[in-house]
């Protein structure tokens, strides 16, 4: 990927002697280094590399050589994203490139432990084999909390730290993903801080995922323990704290967790601050954001759009996320010896990408990819991820003990957050089971263990009911993307409609649907890994949407609420989720448990 | 040397589960990440790292805890030289470390190439075993220009890129030395290029000499061959332009490099420009200076009074050159996780130190070691670098052609410059012999090789004359300090006196000496590879002073003239010097040539 011309050949193109390949004129720098705009620059790119930044006038042109006037243009450094989920696009690799490069993401970090859960180290593998021919630079990051709570789900794999030293042995990885279990960090845990050892063995860079609001003992914790970046910031306090300690804030904002407009006033009331700690982020976007409103240029645009000033603003998404990487003699600057990553924009404000230079080949020019992006022949594995026999209604039955109506907990679902409420609410069995009630918005929900490891009988499904989602009566959705173990769900408000929904997926290998009526209203096939399409996220998006339509027309109105359904079965979240073993139950400053049905 | 304690611990002592074995308490932080003071700040260090920063006061305190108070302090991260050389302090490794800890230097990237001439790849492993046991933190540098001119002169080994592939491999060196040969690398010298292609396989941040005017093609093509810090500006706009082409400023103040003061208006011209490529170092330092001035904390103070505001001055020698070596999650700040070197100055003008803490340990208080350095048992070769058979007066003689009066080339000391200046005089043989003479201040130089390696016997030795210099008749100076080579230099107005000064430093295993009327007046053993005293810092002041004296006694009242004179042989300065193979003339603009002592 670290594809640097022989530094002969670039001494030779700097110094005249051999002509470049492209030779951009005229545009004005946002220097990243140093803050300042140069005007009237040039640069000579030689291959993958940038070989000369400033006058070009008397270099030689050669036969190949490209040149682009920028006149009346900026040149910004391509952007990095430094923490993100390729997964949450619900595309591959090679889709995902197509898509982003055309909003000048030019380098992605990302943390595939979707995939992860599904097929363990061989996804690992996998995504850096996918990642190899593009024209995009992606540095993997070894996913490290697979599964989210060992011992009360069951996903795919699991990964210990003999996984992640084989995975920076091999080359798989360049850095450590998110480490999610901070109670365990903090608190001491030794599978834990094993995982940290290698990474920190390994030379890699950690990053991390603390959510608790003790930015003081738990913080410094987690800092001390090695982890130098985390994008779980949601105040602006927060923000700074970690900055000031040492940690590379990571502000996020994705198509569903916008916490930008939160921290930025950590930035806005310090102007004086020096802002080398602050990078941003996009974390988790859908296609259709990607496809309406751009990659992470989204996130840059908005962070000018509330005050930042738009030099420190491109520092954020380019030479900070490069420090932060430990990798700015390669990326991050239009300078000498890095990767021709160039972008041409026409304002500051906007940042309308009129052209994407990409490892020194324009790759977009507004809004267009130039090239097809190579795609990528997936072995049999990777897209028959769903190992489940078909299902009929009677499967789906939550048997009654006996004949008397009872209270039973249910999950309600709150339309935009991640977590979820606890409540009761009285059934009256019928034929010695308890059924959904749409009358009274009550679905039943259900987590089928789908992957190919052999695992207890007892731990291959189980059921609960659900609130707040408002689905008509003889309806289903069903969902391989669950996190984090990405069993299936189906939610329903009838068995046989949730049967049809189930063997939908498990016949198509994979995806969305909805059911209503005996009949199938949508499906979204995802067959890599049950999560992503092999189609473009122009397609995806078009998909995604009319799943989303016929989850209106079975009576859910709320926006992007498959997003929030496929975190029903996170059992890290409060307060209460349904894994493949059972209810959890999740309150404040406790630990997880299992909780029954009935009491 | 990257000591870091057990991520476990860390964690439970920041959790307050377990006392710290250090705490500061309510001193004022300045932190280098956010430029921001954070008054009444404590900090917890368990063993070598620091575990919390923030309020410590509920945090347990156990039996072996020592807590300071830091009330009316500043805190600041130890300072870090990327960019010296041991050796020009005149002593080894341990004596540097107890010389500069009470400085506040707690990490240094000593390119040891002096002793590298001398013995080749095994000084390498020398310097990185004696580095081992020592309080401060060593990041070698390996030296990659050796020697500075392959075939115009012999140095005691060769270092090519097979040497440097070895020192990575074998962990022997941390970064890449400075690439003096700017030509070979812009002009495609193969070799240069290997090396370079060595580093950066290595993963090596590569750390560069440019010295050549060109500021565009040239340092472009410089910085192209992935050479990202230079310590060689002279003026502000080189500096500025080298910083905003990608490369690290490391701007000098040594003892008689005083670059800096030329180079702080490029910040002072630019209050809004980041300065985050901006970083100081010493480069070359007597250990006078040390012991009157202090070390990096001297460029710090100089930065500071010439105007940079002290948040900025401290983030360029902490971390600023942590980022330049992408060692930032281990040292150049005060934060949990990184190295507990952590300085209480009593205010940021003159940043006295008062206190010096190195790897937690408090190694230095008000200007005082607080406990021995560990010292180093040198092998025997280490010690006996002088391999020349004792010298007769003859030896030194000058033969005349013919009997004539005839205009032979001088070379011109300019004292405190490294160039020198090309003059003809007119000399008349006497007894077939052209002599030194005193009354028109013209001395002869000899430069005698002194390695074991065995090379032709016409490269044994070489003489010239000198004008500048101002020795009495009967006088004598030699040295085995004579960059780069290090070969043997002796200068006197008198045969005898020249042989009495070359056999006291064969006698004596290397070092300075001054002799006049067949008395030697001074000696200072450099016993270390005719390089280095095994004495204190304090000593070798002392020693070298003594030097200094007797210099001035036989008429050369310029100040620290030994240095001057030590490159008096480094032929890759212009414009006329002396190797063991000849007089080499460099003119700007051209390549060095050998030319003859009459033409």
């Amino acid at each position: 990927m670290d594809k640097r011309e022989s530094t002969t050949d670039l001494a030779a193109v700097a110094m005249g002697r051999k002509p470049g390949t492209l030779i951009i004129r005229n545009g004005s720098l946002v220097n990243v280094l140093t803050g300042i705009i140069e005007k009237n620059t040039d640069v000579i790119v030689y291959g993958t590399t940038i070989a000369l930044v400033g006058d070009a006038s008397s270099h030689p042109i050669g036969e190949d050589t490209e040149v682009i006037d920028a006149t009346g243009r900026f040149l910004l450094p391509g952007l990095i994203d430094s923490h993100m989920h390729v997964e949450s696009s619900m595309v591959d690799l090679p889709s995902f490139a197509a898509g982003i490069l055309p909003h000048g993401t030019t380098t992605i970090c990302p943390d595939n432990h979707e995939i992860t859960n599904v097929f363990g180290l061989k996804a690992v593998e996998l995504f850096k084999l996918t990642s190899e021919n593009l024209p995009l630079k992606v540095y993997p990051a070894m996913p490290v909390c697979v599964p989210s709570l060992p011992g009360m789900e069951d996903a795919g794999a699991s990964i210990s730290a003999d996984e992640v030293k084989e995975a920076y042995e091999k080359g798989w990885a360049e850095l450590q993903g998110e480490q999610m279990n901070f109670p365990g960090m903090i608190y001491g845990d030794p599978a834990a801080h094993a995982i940290t050892a290698e990474g920190l063995k390994a030379g890699k860079v950690l990053t991390g995922h603390f959510a608790s609001p003790d930015n003081h003992r738990g913080l410094n914790a987690f800092i001390a323990s090695g982890i130098t970046a985390c994008h779980e910031s949601t105040q602006a306090d927060e923000a700074l704290e970690k900055a000031s300690r040492g940690m590379y804030v990571q502000m996020r904002y994705g198509s569903a967790w916008l916490d930008l407009p939160n921290l930025i006033p950590a930035l806005l009331e310090n102007p004086d601050m020096d802002t080398r700690m602050f990078t941003m982020v996009t974390d988790d976007v859908t296609p259709s954001t990607i496809v309406k409103e751009g990659h992470l240029v989204r996130v840059l645009r908005e962070a000018v759009r509330l005050g930042v000033p738009p030099e420190k603003a491109v520092q954020m998404v380019t030479i900070n996320a490069a420090q932060l990487l430990e990798k700015s003699r390669w990326i991050g600057s239009v300078s000498p010896g890095r990767a021709a990553d160039i972008l041409l924009v026409n304002n500051l404000e906007d940042f309308n990408m009129e052209l994407v230079i990409s490892g020194g080949i324009p790759v977009a020019e507004n809004g267009r990819l130039l090239r097809p992006m190579p795609s990528y022949d997936y072995p049999e594995w990777a897209t028959g991820s769903v190992h489940i026999p078909p299902q009929l209604a009677e499967d789906f039955a939550v048997p009654a003990m006996d004949p008397d109506s009872i209270d039973l907990r249910v999950i309600r679902l709150i339309p935009g957050m991640v977590y979820t409420k606890q409540e009761k609410h009285s059934f009256v069995p019928r034929r010695g089971q308890f059924h959904a009630a749409p009358e009274k918005d009550l679905a039943k929900i259900s987590v089928i263990y789908r992957h190919e490891a052999v695992i207890p009988p007892e731990h291959h499904r189980s059921s609960a009911f659900l609130t707040g989602l408002g689905f008509k009566s003889g309806c289903a959705y069903a969902s391989t993307v669950s996190h984090d173990c990405h069993n299936l769900l189906v939610i329903g408000t009838d068995d046989e409609a949730m049967a049809l929904a189930a063997n939908t997926l498990i016949e198509s290998g994979g995806g969305l649907t909805v059911v209503e009526n005996g009949k199938v209203l949508s499906l979204m096939n995802l067959p890599l890994a049950g999560l992503m399409s092999l189609k473009s996220v122009e397609e995806a998006s078009v998909e995604l949407e009319s799943i989303e339509e016929a989850l209106r027309i079975i009576g859910c109105p709320h926006e992007s609420v498959e997003m929030t359904l496929s975190l029903l079965g996170l059992i890290v979240l409060g307060e209460l989720h349904l894994s493949n073993r059972g209810l959890v139950e999740l309150k404040d400053g406790e630990s997880p448990r299992f909780v029954n049905l009935f009491d």
